[in-house]
């Protein structure tokens, strides 16, 4: 079947998926479960197999996403349950208004359609994904990473077929299995609504070049902490240490340290000890060099480098508004975040810091769906429209306008004979 | 100043726009309606110039949009009056959660950043544009028709300068004037957030097609009226005439009209009668030939074709399921109608209807911004993410997470040391 082929059968199965109530979809989440809980050796096995192919070419942090066992299921069924709890995105009445006499409208909430979402070879991402495209009404074309193969393929079929008898239409999920598919529905605008792209930067941005179908992600996770003048100098070493060492290569560790030129001798050396006894390189000025000369030198690339890895910039700033400016120009719109005990720049870093998630005293890393609380996310989006940060089921649907009225026609208002009432309702 | 200096200015006076306080913003609307009310007279005199420059070669409506005079700036001043009247769209708190003891987390509106929006040759809208923006807390680049260019650039000039006095940065209205400006825009999608094309089809689809900024519009309108099988003749007489004739340029104006099997005999005659009456020219297959004689001939292509004129295709179609497949299919999923005295056939249309406006017994030009009580609307989107249909305030908003904790790490919860609460505050 071909690329189109699918979208298209995604887009039809999409109509009637809409049109479902919550109790048929948290019916079929609940079938989702028992099926992978019932299926459960034969997905280890289909795991296991991906798992030798790939063989001692991945290294360990990619054999453990990659891996499927009894531990992940038993997540991932938690996580089904859960999320048949959460309350109907659908159906929402966000606005009411009595536009005249007798003609009401309504804003009300809808899936979005048909998503593409392209993830990372993690086979419960797999899991996640599809069930909230499903709470939320979406048809879902999926494409995971190869090394996953077996594994997504078999889920995949579990998922449809158990989703099926419990009376989805069968082809709301359709999986993509080579890149020439995903290529291929980059051109599909009339037929797919919205691709998420998980994965390299230089994967997002590709995507995102190559299709006029809207793209929700994000390509780079270039995120900063500021330590600002008040800082306490215990509590900037402990937020700075977990937010570059507690996932370095998660897109929301910190790239870049901030400091504070007044505080800077007060701050950086208990800083910097403890970024250095968790194994972190740090690269600062001449400035900062002076104050803790086991650094080594930074060039002016390294204020945009998203290293992915145990490296941190450092920089001083004269105050929270030049962090703020520093940030706004070197950053991603991600996650940034300061640490200061003054609630008056908080207040202004919180404000004009243009990305997702400003934090105050906090993490960077807690810029998450699950430790947000959204249930699960599909991806962070550092778009600035109609979703930011993490997206779970919210940020899958939209709405529509309907009107009811009684035959009623414009030329009668546009020559005066009727008034309009806006009159909010409910 | 090139396009990207002038998109760069309106990027740093976005951000000091998106920390202004709600009376900042309105004061800035009262100093613009002031300014333009004083200026009339220059006002009045540039656009005389466009006029004269554009001589005969524009038509007789062109030139009624083109035209800038007491009366339209009567409207706009009474638009700027009623939008300061509106609420604040930012700093709206739409999620409130605990995370865990003493880590807080809000979603809070907060402005897009630079958008930039084109349209037509109609100097009320430039008004209309920059003050959406403005109160939504967004700097703009704008472009208008060429033919308003005098009177464009006076009142661009006379907004930035009042709304300037009034404390708000300067540059946080940019004015294009050539199409090498606009295409210029296409590629700053480090800088410009969101684009609004308004215009013909073509116009708005090479947009699309050639920038990966975000774009919100719509390039078709080829809207439906459904006749259901309980529809009253009367009604959908009227319906259909309003919604063909009553701006039959208009993109929310109907192309196509869908007839019940059963109730065709019943409702065409008078249907067809009305609308040949106010000079709608009709195309239908066979089948409605066999009832309407004097009906042209219609071609597969006539589903598929936005008139923009006083043409209107005519399909019989066996019911509301197949009314409503022929509309997803060949519909640019803007606004769609049915007449029908059934509340269940009303239901089904209005759920499965894949369009941003879905209407029941009521005419598809009240699809538009002011109509919908939304003060004005910078533009109609079909998109099927962040806004649909008419995009007012609201749709010109985004948010922001903002954490507030004491410095919280997110190791001791991977560690099993804390848990999540995940407590929904207020």
């Amino acid at each position: 079947m071909s690329t189109l082929e699918m979208a298209r059968k995604a887009k039809a199965a999409s109509i009637l998926l809409s049109d479902t109530s919550l109790e048929d979809r948290n019916r079929a989440l609940e079938a989702m479960a028992n099926a992978l809980q019932a299926q459960g050796e034969a997905i280890f096995q289909a795991n296991r197999q991906d798992l030798q192919e790939a063989g001692d070419s991945l290294g360990e942090a990619l054999r453990k996403r990659l891996l499927f066992d009894q531990g992940k299921l038993q997540d991932v069924v938690a996580g089904l349950h859960a999320l048949r709890k959460l309350p109907d995105p659908l159906g929402r009445v966000t606005s009411r208004r009595e536009l005249a006499e007798g003609l009401h409208l309504r804003r009300v909430t809808c899936p979005i359609g048909v998503i593409g979402i392209i993830f990372e070879a993690r086979p419960d991402a797999l899991v996640q994904i599809s069930s909230l495209c499903l709470k939320s009404g979406n048809a879902v074309l999926l494409k995971g990473g190869r090394e996953a193969f077996h594994t997504n393929r078999l889920l995949a079929e579990v998922i449809a077929q158990a989703t099926c008898q419990a009376g989805i239409p069968r082809e709301w999920l359709q999986l993509l299995e080579s890149r020439e598919e995903v290529q291929g529905m980059l051109s599909l605008n009339d037929t797919i609504d919205l691709i998420v792209p998980r994965g390299s930067n230089a994967f997002v941005r590709h995507i995102m070049e190559n299709t006029t179908i809207p793209v929700l992600g994000h390509s780079a996770g270039l995120c900063h902490l500021y330590l600002d003048e008040s800082a306490d100098p215990k509590m900037a070493a402990a937020v700075a240490v977990d937010a570059k060492t507690q996932g370095a290569s998660a897109c929301n560790a910190i790239e870049t340290l901030l400091v504070n030129r007044k505080a800077a001798p007060r701050l950086l050396p208990q800083v910097c000890q403890a970024l250095e006894a968790a194994g972190v390189e740090l690269r600062g000025d001449e400035e900062c060099r002076r104050l803790w000369p086991a650094m080594k030198m930074a060039t002016p690339e390294d204020w945009a480098t998203e290293y992915l890895s145990l490296v941190l910039s450092v920089k001083l700033v004269e105050d929270v508004k030049e962090a703020i400016d520093h940030i706004n120009h070197y950053g991603s719109h991600h996650t940034d975040a300061i640490v200061t005990e003054s609630a008056a720049n908080a207040d202004l870093f919180q404000r004009r810091v243009d990305s997702a998630d400003v934090f105050w005293n906090a993490s960077t890393r807690f810029a998450d769906g699950f430790r947000f609380g959204l249930g699960a996310e599909v991806g962070i989006s550092t778009s600035k429209i109609h979703a930011r940060g993490p997206v779970g089921l919210e940020g899958l649907t939209i709405y529509k306008w309907l009107l009811e009225g009684q035959g009623d026609t414009v030329a009668p208002f546009a020559q005066g004979q009727r008034q309009y009432t806006h009159r909010e309702e409910g």
